[in-house]
């Protein structure tokens, strides 16, 4: 009788206990969001799917939600952060390299020329950021990233990239979580790149990080094991390669998608075409004065097909002049 | 003062229900081991890196350990149950390929002839698996593996393969998850097959199943979006790439591996050189009576090198035969 009673005792501390992270999950709120149409759809959402008896309750397990990074997490103006990186990392090579001073696209570049290092389009790209994210070995492009992400700043803004992320954004991944969602990240950019400050940052743990990979290969380096990043593309985590990077790595479907370009847009058809209840939103960049505006025209982040199909099927569109109080978190970091 | 005392209380309250988790955590035993080194190694391994105040602590979250699983989790005799699954779907496609009946290796395969069939070689399973593994969408082949499994059973022993998983590693998997571990599969099985079941069976969710894939086409079809399996490799998760996969998937270095087999052996070196504390631990298929007897010599699953490499750096290696005292879990599902 004395350990039944022990038992129940236990029982009710236990359901106290969760009663009081319940609260505790309720406290984490959207402050950062106006009241306004898509705040209330994703309460609305989350609610649905997470009350117990609900028709469309989800079980915690299957409650995938899936992030595009730039321009849905943090900026991506006046280029994606991941190819500032690489920019900076030509300068920072360039002693190793003296040829470089007559090849394009590191001539223009050395000479501070970026746009005329752009010039040459994706192969100029392809060329900066294989000569560096390749030849290294993986624990050395890790600390590469560290650094630079440590010591960099901003062009226009003068922050650290890691400062920024977008405020409301940080606090939807607080919510979602709360309420049981495993968050992930599913972008184009690089995986060994985002992986570094995506913990730190974001709160998502690398093993929840999906990106374009290059490949590596495994060799011991007098007995040592070590993985060799190599000037080859593996895979390309974008367009029609968001949902098979979301099956390839994730391997279930995600419930609720979240991105900014038209580069997300299979991603979000893919999430709606599951059965039950879905969400998918498009942060739009429309506040020039706080943070950049741009959709149909813009050469990065491009937001076109996606902004007519979101309007067509009802998905929830973000203005980020209207219904962000904050863009970035007060930069403190 | 009354709001402190409030607060003061759900903390004990907090303390009391984590203590009472904590209580249930220690009783995820490793039952159907014998009381001889692996068990203890497991346990003294899993003390160290969770004490509070070890020197050799690790945080929650790098709590990362990794396991093969042909041969690892559930047998692999007479051959991976995945080539079972598909000379079993080239049976129930051949109405489909009137053909088949005159082109090896179907012919043989048709014939009754397995051996016959397999005579081929790795050009032959390829092509077996390739038309058993692809021209479908990722939810036909979920199918087909769900029913396969629901259906077919072990031509020796006569279980459904999921009752082939070996209960004490599904006791070491509660219990490093118990312990704050994520648990993940690494295996060179394809990752569509084995995110089926390994879940229900293992308690791993399809996110943490790393394996080898194929390459995957998404499309429009009348306007719903689908996933086509193409025959092709986009990534073979075995041998010096089990160490790539781990990094392109989970992106953290493993504390603890498990395996089986000289596939496994980059993975346990990959783990063992992190610093800290590291587990590496094989499993030695030693029991012909209650399994199979097999390592230097076998052509599925050899254990040669890798025997040598644990023997040399003291990693743990378990003989089914003598460390376990049940193989497979009681025969109910």
């Amino acid at each position: 009788m004395k350990a039944l009673q022990r038992v129940s005792r236990a029982f009710v501390l236990l359901f106290a206990a969760l009663a009081g992270l319940q609260l505790a999950a309720a406290q984490v709120a959207l402050q950062s969001w106006n009241d306004r149409a898509p705040k209330k759809a994703i309460e609305a959402f989350v609610e649905r799917v997470t009350k117990q008896g609900s028709p469309d309750f989800v079980p915690v397990a299957e409650r995938i939600a899936v992030f595009d990074n730039d321009g849905t997490l943090w900026a991506e103006k006046p280029m994606y952060f991941q190819l500032l990186f690489a920019l900076d990392r030509v300068k920072a090579l360039s002693g190793q390299h003296p040829e470089w001073k007559d090849k394009e696209p590191f001539a223009s570049l050395l000479k501070g020329d970026v746009k005329g290092a752009l010039a040459g389009g994706e192969p100029a790209i392809v060329q900066i950021v294989m000569s560096t994210h390749a030849g290294m070995t993986t624990e050395e492009f890790d600390k590469n990233v560290r650094d630079w992400l440590a010591t960099a700043k901003h062009p226009q803004t003068g922050r650290h990239y890691t400062e920024m992320a977008y405020q409301p954004m940080l606090e939807l991944l607080a919510y979602l979580r709360a309420h049981g969602f495993k968050t992930f990240i599913v972008s184009g950019g690089g995986v060994d790149f985002m992986r570094v400050f995506s913990e730190r940052v974001y709160g998502i743990p690398p093993e929840q990080v999906v990106g374009s990979t290059g490949k590596v290969k495994f060799e011991l380096r007098d007995g040592k094991p070590v993985l060799v990043k190599l000037p080859e593309i593996q895979f390309v985590d974008d367009k029609e390669g968001k949902p098979v990077g979301i099956h390839q790595f994730i391997g279930r479907r995600p419930i609720a998608a979240f991105g900014n370009s038209d580069g997300d847009l299979q991603m979000l058809q893919w999430t709606a075409a599951g059965s039950g209840a879905r969400f998918c939103l498009y942060v739009h960049h429309t506040d020039a004065e706080r943070e950049w505006a741009y959709d149909r025209q813009s050469s990065i982040g491009r937001l076109d097909k996606g902004l007519d199909e979101a309007n067509a099927r009802g998905w929830t569109v973000v203005s980020m002049k209207d219904d962000w109080k904050t863009i970035f978190a007060p930069a403190t970091k």
